[in-house]
């Protein structure tokens, strides 16, 4: 049994801390903010899409319920055109499959409350880390405008993209690190719903608004609102920086969109404009210090994965710890080894699936794709998975999805599942 | 006139004080250990080579004599291959052309003496800057155990390539930064004067011994003593973590070098392996704060122009604080952005110097192009000039040295030039 310091009370947090506290280590959760649930506002609304490997990792702790039974499902994307016209796009050949859209906060709440039910996890809100030493485990903290010092067996950094835990690492000797930033912000703006009180949009669908340059997105809430967030240059004639007034734009690039809008200008006043980072680095661990999720590895959101890949890391370390009987000199650059490659993989797709999410899926040749991918999952389901199904519905290493839809898109030269497809077709049987 | 800190005692703070200092703003360096002019040892002896670009800055403020006195000058490499053969390669056509071996210290001392002399600044030792505000110019510092806070006007980051004051920069919004090594390692190695107290080694060149994935490298000191760089691959069967005796690895690699070498294995066993990092960043300049040299964009070794570019930083700082009129809003980012694509394309040109030194310089075809370009040189000495010599013998811009020599490989295709050089071989004149 070790004592562990669990640096970050976000996601991944809490949740890592319920897994440790199961295997019998006494974690303590040090968070800088206060006690979410004790907020009188959530803050922001920011929306996660939840899929299979985020609920993959919930299951494993018995939390899947809870989680799900706070989010919406989304059977498939929703392409709104320039003049307004909406085209359904299933995630699935069959339609079965879906994403979850849920609150962030909603989703956090849920977790610290899972892992303050644990006995052996304590959880510190209103601590702040101000320095950590990889080789003693000393965290030194502030709490209350006054200064500690503790010594942990374990610390694991799960403090997000901008993770002060890391600087311990980075600082030391031979660390590669890289933050790559987008000429691109977000901002985030809210759809009411409808008079009745129904909701303005179809829920059931991711809604996407591409415009080649420039994209906005919007996830349902369980309120019937939709968040919507809208991704645009920060420089540039047509971005943050546009002299013309945001009205003047919406109704030119949006149109369908504005009567949705409860509050476009004072929204679009009051709310920040996010930024979008990559964060690349090499080692996750040095001596008693390991990192996990965004402190390693902040990918863009343009996937959905962030926190699905995250809750991954949970997982994986939870593996690596079973598998060296909880030598945690062992488990933790076992769990970095085997999870890199798979976090560079999804930080690439990411980044590449924002071209595709604001420029291509509304164009005849990626509908075509889809059609004719979907009809070869009908016809050979084990031999056809697009990319996407592979990433958001399924298990399959990051890394692995891109070799095996790279030798899809061999197609019709693969011939193989062709004929395996030819096959199924001619005998009416899926295999 | 503005009240300047600038965090960094090293080379290019002092160097940049005078030139604040002269321009008559009040200049205040900041540098976290104390003063090495009073120091019993000058720690580790570190030699540079100083070349034309950090001469050309020196020369500005009328250093350059009390600096070069310290200096050895090397007008060549000198190969030494595995048998122990040496092979001179003059650096220019005539021989004329030299660096400079300085030790780092002289060169330290010479500059914070110089610094010193200007009654605008303030040299504070053992101050050790612990946060710096961009937008109030706030710095706050220890010194003798305490801390203290002060605001600045402007606050120059030239603390090196682990820089404090960049943490400003970096934490601030959109900022890309990357640091990223290399997997060879550096130690450093003494080759003593003869028994007659003569220089062991030709002391007009620049010694290396290259071997492939591994290189040694010289340079003289006054005393006639060398300090030799052993680069070597941190991991691998053939590496700093090699298992054999070093002796037995130097006896069958660096034969000739063996019996030169004092105390092989002792100082192999107390001096420490050093690494090689890279450092890119960008913006380089927010609010009060503006970076310098490594701490802007810390380079390799292998090219000798660490110094001479951070020298070259501060001669371009002052030329936009002249066109400015000294209004640093303006005169920040001008430098910032006049400097970046040099300082990306040096640390190119350093990284790929690396395999040139320890791989190519004692290959045939090395020496062959050598060969046609020195004759080539002194046929048409305005047509071609080798790319060491553009980076080491002239102020043209880093990233100019690239495109122009990558034209001059296009020959024998350069019809002008080969046109021009054969001309002037008829008419007998240089033009």
């Amino acid at each position: 049994m070790s004592d562990v310091a669990i640096s970050g009370g976000g996601l991944s947090g809490p949740l890592l801390a319920v897994f440790l506290a199961r295997r019998g280590h006494r974690v303590t959760v040090y968070e800088r903010r206060d006690d979410p649930r004790q907020a009188l506002s959530q803050g922001r609304s920011i929306n996660l899409a939840l899929s299979t490997r985020g609920i993959t990792a919930l299951e494993k702790v018995g939390l899947v319920d809870s989680v799900m039974s706070a989010g919406i499902a989304m059977h498939g994307r929703m392409i709104h055109d320039a003049r307004g016209k909406q085209d359904f796009q299933s995630y699935s050949a069959d339609g079965s499959k879906a994403i979850n859209s849920i609150s962030r906060s909603t989703l956090n709440n849920v977790l610290l409350g899972a892992a303050e039910q644990e006995p052996n996890v304590s959880l510190l809100f209103g601590h702040r880390i101000l320095a950590t030493a990889h080789d003693s485990g000393e965290v030194s903290y502030e709490a209350n405008g006054e200064s500690f010092r503790r010594t942990h067996d374990v610390i694991i950094g799960t403090d997000g993209a901008f993770s002060a835990t890391r600087d311990a690492v980075v600082r030391a000797d031979r660390a590669d690190f890289s933050q790559e930033y987008l000429p691109w912000g977000y901002k985030e703006l809210s759809i009411s719903p409808d008079p009745s009180g129904a909701f303005a949009l179809d829920p059931d669908a991711l809604h996407i608004w591409p415009r080649g340059n420039a994209m906005i997105i919007a996830l349902p809430n369980p309120d019937h609102s939709f968040t919507a967030t809208l991704f645009w240059p920060f420089d540039g004639p047509c971005g943050f920086a546009d002299p013309r007034t945001i009205a003047q734009h919406f109704a030119e690039v949006y149109p369908d969109l504005v009567p949705l809008l409860g509050d476009l200008q004072g929204e679009f006043e009051r709310h920040p404009v996010g930024s979008l980072v990559t964060v690349r680095m090499w080692p996750w661990t040095r001596g008693r210090i390991g990192l996990l999720g965004d402190a390693a590895h902040a990918i863009v959101p343009f996937f959905g994965q962030g926190m699905n890949c995250s809750f991954e890391d949970v997982v994986e370390l939870d593996r690596c710890l079973d598998e060296t009987s909880d030598n945690w000199a062992e488990a933790l650059p076992l769990y970095a080894e085997r999870r890199k490659p798979h976090a560079d993989a999804i930080g690439e797709l990411a980044l590449a699936n924002f071209v595709e999410m604001r420029d291509k899926v509304s164009s005849t040749m990626f509908k075509a794709r889809k059609n004719v991918e979907h009809a070869l999952e009908r016809l050979a389901p084990d031999h056809f998975d697009s990319l996407y199904e592979l990433v958001s519905f399924s298990n399959v290493p990051y890394a692995e999805t891109r070799t095996r839809t790279a030798q899809q898109r061999r197609f019709p030269y693969n011939v193989v599942a062709v004929a395996a497809a030819a096959k199924a077709l001619v005998t009416g049987s899926h295999r």
